[in-house]
């Protein structure tokens, strides 16, 4: 007799890098707009410039997004942060993971 | 003419209490299981002990979860982990929350 080899949580499938709450948001609205500006990401997420900066901070540093200044007319320059081809693949990974969870839950397990 | 109201993005509606990786694990489980074994979670989880009860303490504390100390035949008491009203509510907070996310990013936003 076999036994089938144990399926791992789909918690367990979670990247905190990904996962948090305010770079899961980062990550979801940049995939939507391709690329989005540092106020909008401000305002749509609620955030400080700080907080903002510091999530930004560890996505860059995971390869998940990049950001570069763009002249603005008569402004000062903007930031505008894109999605990578690696965030891209992290997120549907994350999304992947959620929707077992959800589908395990409404279903009360198993 | 008037404005509809701005629409939250879901990322906003999540809670770090619910939301952290491991805790939503914790959350789930005993959401399936309505009590679970200490050493259940920590291996369903993969999880150390200090890290799942580092966990089990914020849960505790927010008011979702109750531990409580069974007795064994002939071993060490075991804890036993209880979800509560409330932590069944703030799942299903969350769930809402994630099956929002998820249905925003199959679309691609809007």
């Amino acid at each position: 007799m076999t036994l089938d080899p144990p399926t791992a949580h789909p918690a367990t499938e979670l990247d905190d890098v990904v996962h948090q709450r305010n770079r899961l948001g980062i990550l979801t609205v940049v995939a939507e707009a391709d690329e989005a500006e540092f106020g909008f990401l401000q305002g749509t997420l609620g955030l400080t410039p700080g907080n903002l900066n510091r999530h930004l901070a560890v996505l860059v540093e995971a390869g998940l997004i990049t950001v570069r200044k763009k002249d603005t007319r008569g402004g000062r320059p903007k930031s505008w942060v894109k999605i990578s081809d690696a965030g891209r693949k992290a997120l549907a990974r994350e999304m992947s993971a959620l929707e077992q969870l959800l589908r395990r839950h409404q279903t009360g397990g198993a």
